[in-house]
């Protein structure tokens, strides 16, 4: 008999963060942290194929917020328009509220070089569904996989930003602005 | 006593090459590769650090045509102007001989996650050292990244299109092309 625990699966995400931001992600075992909650490993394993993924579980939301925004775009929109418009309509993901969550993520990332990887993964999946998305409204490649992969660009570069230390702005104003650096960067020279 | 095999490491990349596209990645051996090129497992992990380094052994000669790539660049490039210069450099890593080689490298990665996940790696690397340099010849943040990874997207497109069927252009060539559609799509719009 598997019992529902209501809001288990955040519960567990929470207090997963915490412990690999605390004690480090190696030192972390999920038994820990389903005890940090009250359940036991065994619930954890209901949710959850393994400590690493705790941090990649809202992954397929992650990307269908952004090939959902592809899809939605103006049907006259060009490439880059569309990549834009599917940034915006995915900033929605990442609130200002959720800010401090993303940032102790990222610190938890960064001192692992599994986690590094797999977060690499997510983002090489994320290019590959807005470049699907693109192709499937009639862009041809290779314009589909270069309009996609400087979206995730400045997607990661924003981002970044955007974790940054006093950094007040939202991730939608940021990425406006790093999209005009790349415009201004790659206008042809005479 | 270390003996010294004169053409050792090349004849173990060559035949872990031809092992991981016959029997598959994950049913070869280090000593299975060792074997076919008449040398011991020992000598092999002389080499290697395991099966997997084997298909990533060049990678700081990969990078470096790269980055040797940025800082000759002419002093008044700009930070694109740059990216293109190093990736043209960087062509005469992948001369077309080295066609075959590279088509086989890529079905081998291909056909297996971890082995994919490392040449994501490898590409992240590429942008963040590319980066370095462009950071070293005084262009900023986030102009630094946004190009060096433009790079590496546009090396990408033009790589996967240098190892397709039936391609005979040279590796330069393409690039050259991709560098030309990223230009007309990053062009702002009215």
């Amino acid at each position: 008999m598997v019992r529902w625990e209501p809001g288990a699966r955040e519960r567990l995400q929470v207090a997963a963060l915490d412990l690999f931001a605390t004690r480090g992600f190696e030192q972390t075992t999920a038994a820990e942290i389903a005890q940090a909650v009250g359940l036991t490993e065994r619930t954890f394993f209901r949710y959850f194929a393994d400590k690493r993924e705790v941090l990649f579980a809202g992954q397929n939301v992650f990307q269908s917020v952004f090939t959902d925004g592809a899809i939605a775009a103006p049907s006259d929109a060009s490439a880059m328009e569309t990549v834009e418009f599917a940034l915006r309509e995915a900033s929605s993901f990442f609130p200002n509220e959720r800010r401090p969550y993303s940032r102790l993520r990222q610190t938890v990332i960064e001192a692992n070089a599994g986690l590094q990887e797999r977060e690499l993964l997510k983002m090489a999946w994320l290019g590959a569904g807005i470049a699907g998305a693109l192709r499937d409204r009639g862009i041809p490649e290779p314009s589909a996989t270069l309009a996609a992969e400087a979206g995730v660009t400045v997607f990661g570069v924003a981002f970044r930003q955007w974790i940054a230390d006093g950094e007040e702005r939202s991730l939608a104003e940021i990425e406006s602005e790093v999209f005009q650096h790349l415009r201004i960067l790659t206008v042809p020279t005479a």
